[in-house]
């Protein structure tokens, strides 16, 4: 009698077997995640309905961490934005790995979608139209994973070599020994955006 | 006599098997690339110092479209810039699951390199400090590598659902069946960057 072996197959350890593979790997196949699970592949398909689930399924995981403010008409907008993008972006730097699978395809996770949903009604009341609301949306999303990899690079990013003329040496030598590096190049690149976005 | 049954062992082969192995699967280990290539692991080592360098020969493939146009000291800065991340985003765009694995090492190719001088000496010519070089090439890596993300992504990147409110589903209307919407975003996006940073 006593306990089975291993635990029930379910969709959270299907989605955890999943992530560890792609922290290792960069990706996973179903055959793989079936041999880590030690199950058949087919018996996943009674969980899942394929890649594609799996797929939202850790990017619920990976927005696990975006806290989303409450709605206030009042607020400026420029800081919704900034508090959306700021969670957002250190929700999604535990995986780096992941964030080429995700971006391949269609957010359909309500997780998501709610976050998304916030910026187009703050960017629509700030008086962005509807097809600069999108554009804003995208900017927003590519400097957010883009920056979500950078927290993951070497403290040191450039290698200092032979090649690497004055003026961007000095730049790099600001950067050296500064382990909020990628910290403040965030925060900078954040204010560009907003500065550059204005609608007015 | 006749021709040995595979071709010898260099660089470029290694390089070109660790490549397509991070296209099919986001990653290469060093048994799996001697596999691919039926060589034993240590013969791989009589070529490369190791992961480190072929990682920075995959970064030099990803660079190899990117065009670098001769300095022109009179030129506007926002031109060489914005000339420059368009042909870096359509160089890197050819192999998204590559970004995480190349943000993931700290750049030492001359090629790479390169670039970033171009950049670095633009800035100090506008009017940007060190400090503030380091931070604007930062927020160009992230906007740039964010952007060929999103040249991979599906032509409908969002599914609209029950939970899309109406100021996001006005939004992804204005980006349905447009084949140009990366690109239309990517321009809006380099817009923004270029008015933001503005040190004027």
């Amino acid at each position: 009698m006593g306990r089975p072996p291993t635990p029930l197959l379910s969709t959270d350890r299907i989605a955890s077997a999943a992530m560890e593979l792609v922290n290792a790997t960069g990706g996973f196949t179903m055959p793989d995640l079936a041999r880590k699970l030690q199950v058949s592949p087919s018996s996943l398909y009674n969980h899942v309905s394929g890649r594609d689930q799996i797929v939202e399924l850790l990017r619920e995981r990976a927005m696990s961490e975006v806290r989303l403010p409450d709605d206030q008409p009042d607020r400026p907008w420029t800081a919704v934005v900034a508090e959306v993008l700021g969670s957002y972006r250190l929700s999604f730097a535990r995986y780096p790995r992941l964030i080429p699978l995700l971006t391949a395809y269609p957010v359909s996770s309500n997780d998501a979608i709610r976050m998304y949903n916030i910026l187009a009604v703050t960017l629509r009341r700030a008086g962005f139209d509807a097809a600069d609301s999108l554009r804003a949306i995208t900017l927003m999303d590519c400097f957010v994973l883009g920056s979500a990899l950078d927290v993951a690079a070497p403290e040191e990013p450039w290698k200092s070599g032979a090649e690497v003329n004055p003026e961007f040496a000095e730049a790099l030598a600001t950067g050296v020994g500064n382990p909020d590096r990628a910290d403040d190049a965030f925060e900078f690149g954040l204010a560009v955006l907003l500065r550059g976005l204005s609608p007015g």
